[in-house]
């Protein structure tokens, strides 16, 4: 990612800098000399206001060391911006600019948002399927293995990588110390709370802004219960928020960031549920951009339904073993449900980290036809480290089942997958009377009897049908159309009968697609009788 | 029920009536004579405190009909407990007296509670199972129905019953119209929404008394979307709330009653979440006990984390299928999860009632190892009526089979069936080191080897095993004693291995009981390394 950054020495050079041209989408950045005497961390407050006439935005400003202030900006509209700044040192207020906003970059599609109370899209309306995996430490490694890291993921599947954002005292390789810190100090527990360190903000950014080039959502988490000899975990209330709002204001420009308040919330056993909700509230509002927010938990799931969290990031060992469970949180949240953590592939020596690749492959499918999204993890141990710890490079085999449905998904129709008739036929995700998904499991059936619950499907209509090998990767066109006859009050069957032959194998779906009329039926609203 | 009463001709009546005795968690009521001009219903407003010393209780009271004025308080202490009436009208207000609460009637434990975050118990500490059944109109069958459907009830298993207050617009076996309506006024649609019409509110009473003499709690459900020529779906907002208040004015002194805010809210479409929202604060805020209050989802499910609701009512036609699903409500709301219907035992046309009699009692048991409490319903067609419709007989298979589960639950010990190990063993429920019920549902297995995860437990301790028969209702204990020896990381087996032989039919569930020894752990803590 490039920065289109302005060094302001005063008001004077506004102008010089005003022609210049940002994406969409883009950061724009204003530099300012300022103050170095006492602690500006805690002392300068500085924020500007971005305005392009029909709305004004309102950034809060970051001392970035050296006597350097930074305010940076996410243009979401195209067109000319002015910006004023306001501080509460003489040299950082007033501070005046406009610059152009034009077309994103290429491949650039803004931030994601909820879409579809289920789903995801980013900000021009390209859905988004949150193909992610979950590298605890990578920015912890050594920056060539963060280099590697990174060229792994360029050709992997991912579109999401979670993250933790302050390092666990654990070594890499338990030999290899981490050497950057969010704050002034030494390990452990010798901080100065009151100093940010910028080197280790920015190594943060520089790897986000990666992912961002690279098409892969930054799920950072805020905080986590593992670096106890760290006292990441304890800091006092005021230094909380105040990192909050430091990573806040150096990260909310950056397109691809997502917040995640915690890894396994409920075991930071010092912070009570009251402080999960005054930090969502924090971010809320430090946040100009409203990126996506969410909570990850350990035993204890958090309230997803409050206003402030996006979307459900779940863990759960067995939910997503069988569609007819990953579905039940949908509905009781009304929110994408995103399964972070559903036991990882390797072979650990504990049982969280057990998987089978076929059976990490069967929860990503079983999660998707449900209407929810399944992330990835692995734990081979290799030379003391993880792809879950470290990064570095992929060692199992789901990841290549996961690159094969994430082009089955691309070529999904827009809305996404929501469960069909969810009571009944909890194994078929789609879109009614246009696109379905049923997916077998584990289940190896050598037939499968053509059959479509009724919602938005009529006599006459005509489908194609495919067999896909999830594990095999193949997809296997059905001979000849399947054209549509009402079987009974709830369903619709070919009307010769047909049936599809499958393989008798675990692991096969059936794509039905429609090829010929669409129905009088619509999606999210029940229908008058629905059971 | 009987009913512990005083009229009060005037203040001096008052004296004469103080030496009598209420049991605690039975009804006391004030008897006035008031006003009969204008409309009583809306003009006269009348509350009354009880005081027993050390805590006032406010209650509402409510007109009658024919100058009679009822006031009806349930003490929940023993001892001596003073009133004091308020009115806006002279001859109701300053009314004072007093009367003496003695030990609860015999068989009585008060109102039922929720505990242990996930279970219930009355208000004197006995656990309560909901073993409960659905009747919806059998207030609206002809008065000999009703009475045989109490006759029924007293030799059935249910301690529960679930119905609508008001009545549908469907004729009881097509030809037998409902006589008695809460406003007076003709069907369909004639009402005088302003005054209500005491004597449905009195067969209300006298029937709920009934079920309270039967040991049986009754979930009245305010609001259902089922009787659209009716309009007690769509009156206005003060109506709606005036309703409520009558309803919770006469009904709170009943020590059985719960609130079931509507059946398939979200069916009733000319009310918002909102409205919901609303009825719940007013229920809240007007009964002085606290009785339980739900609310029964169609298709969306109500938010139950918020805190007037106090336990999930749930609509659900498949999460009790298996209690690796229906396990997943529990942790969202961290509240009882009641799933008061899950399609009914049945040949009805509609496949919301068609579950076999296996089947349901398979549900039963599924919901039950997953920590919640699945409730029966049966809808064989008889006579143009059903169970569900309107009691009377019942004419399936399950419900002796919930009789034979009842009986076990009652044997079971205190503290309700929590999951062991929620994201492992999702067939087993029970209370740590203490006792478990494995359930093997439609599997069948000719074999179970003894395994218990490690919560609660230490090498030595010892366990008999009883191996039930849901189906056919037998237990037959295995013999001799399970002594525990440490498997692994995460369970314990048996120290010689020994493993439990089983008739490999589906229906089958291990009981374990700890006979010797207790182990180090607790419940209600998630232990330190949990997964």
């Amino acid at each position: 990612m490039r920065f289109w950054s302005i060094v302001l020495a005063g008001a004077w050079a506004v102008s010089m800098m005003a022609a210049e041209t940002v994406p969409q989408w883009g950061i724009y950045e204003i530099v300012l000399n300022g103050p170095t005497n006492g602690n500006p961390f805690i002392d300068v407050r500085l924020s500007a206001v971005f305005d392009n006439g029909s709305k004004k935005v309102e950034v809060a400003g970051f001392y970035d060391g050296d006597g350097v202030y930074r305010i940076r900006f996410m243009p979401d509209e195209q067109g000319v911006w002015r910006y004023e700044t306001e501080a509460n040192r003489w040299p950082l207020t007033r501070q005046v600019g406009s610059f152009e906003v034009g077309p994103p970059a290429k491949g650039r599609h803004g931030p994601v948002r909820v879409h579809n109370t289920y789903h995801f899209a980013y900000a021009d309306g390209t859905l988004y399927y949150p193909i992610g995996t979950t590298i605890y430490n990578w920015l912890q490694a050594p920056d060539d293995w963060q280099e590697l890291t990174l060229n792994t993921l360029s050709n992997a599947p991912f579109n999401k990588v979670r993250f933790l954002v302050t390092p666990q005292d654990v070594d890499f390789r338990k030999s290899v110390p981490a050497t950057l810190f969010p704050f002034e100090g030494r390990p452990r527990n010798e901080w100065d709370f009151t100093r940010f360190s910028p080197p280790f903000f920015r190594k943060l950014e520089q790897r986000i802004a990666q992912l961002g080039d690279l098409g892969i959502e930054a799920d950072v988490i805020l905080f986590h219960p593992y670096g106890k000899t760290y006292g990441f975990d304890t800091m006092d209330p005021e230094t909380d928020e105040r990192y909050i709002r430091y990573i806040v204001a150096r990260l909310s420009a950056y397109h691809n960031v997502w917040w995640s308040l915690a890894n396994e919330y409920d075991f930071l056993r010092t912070k009570t549920e009251a402080d999960w909700h005054r930090f969502f509230q924090i971010v809320q509002e430090a946040d100009p951009y409203g990126h996506l927010r969410s909570i990850h938990n350990g035993y204890d799931i958090y309230n997803n339904s409050l206003p402030w969290v996006t979307h459900a990031s779940i863990q759960n060992g067995s939910a997503v073993t069988d569609p007819g469970r990953a579905v039940l949180y949908r509905d009781v949240w009304r929110k994408p449900v995103v399964f972070d953590e559903v036991k990882y592939e390797g072979t650990e020596n504990y049982r969280w980290g057990q998987l089978t690749p076929e059976e990490m492959t069967h929860r990503m499918w079983a999660g998707l036809v449900a209407g929810t999204y399944v992330q990835h993890g692995e734990c081979y141990l290799h030379a003391d480290d993880t792809w879950l710890s470290y990064g570095g490079v992929l060692r199992g085999e789901s990841w290549k089942r996961i690159a094969f449905l994430r082009q089955i998904l691309e070529d999904a129709p827009p809305g996404g997958l929501d469960p069909v008739d969810k009571w009944q036929d909890w194994d078929m995700g789609g879109r009614s009377g246009v696109y379905y998904l049923k997916y077998f499991g584990w289940a190896a059936p050598t037939n499968w009897t053509f059959e479509l619950p009724r919602e938005g499907l009529q006599e006459g209509m005509q489908f194609r049908v495919d067999v896909i090998d999830t594990w095999n990767m193949t997809i296997t066109p059905v001979d000849g159309v399947f054209t549509l006859k009402r079987k009974d009050r709830y369903s619709f069957v070919d009307g010769n009968g047909r049936a599809v032959k499958l393989p008798g194998k675990p692991g096969i779906a059936v794509r039905i697609r429609n090829v010929g009329g669409s129905g009088p039926g619509s999606r999210g609203m029940a229908p008058v009788e629905p059971f």
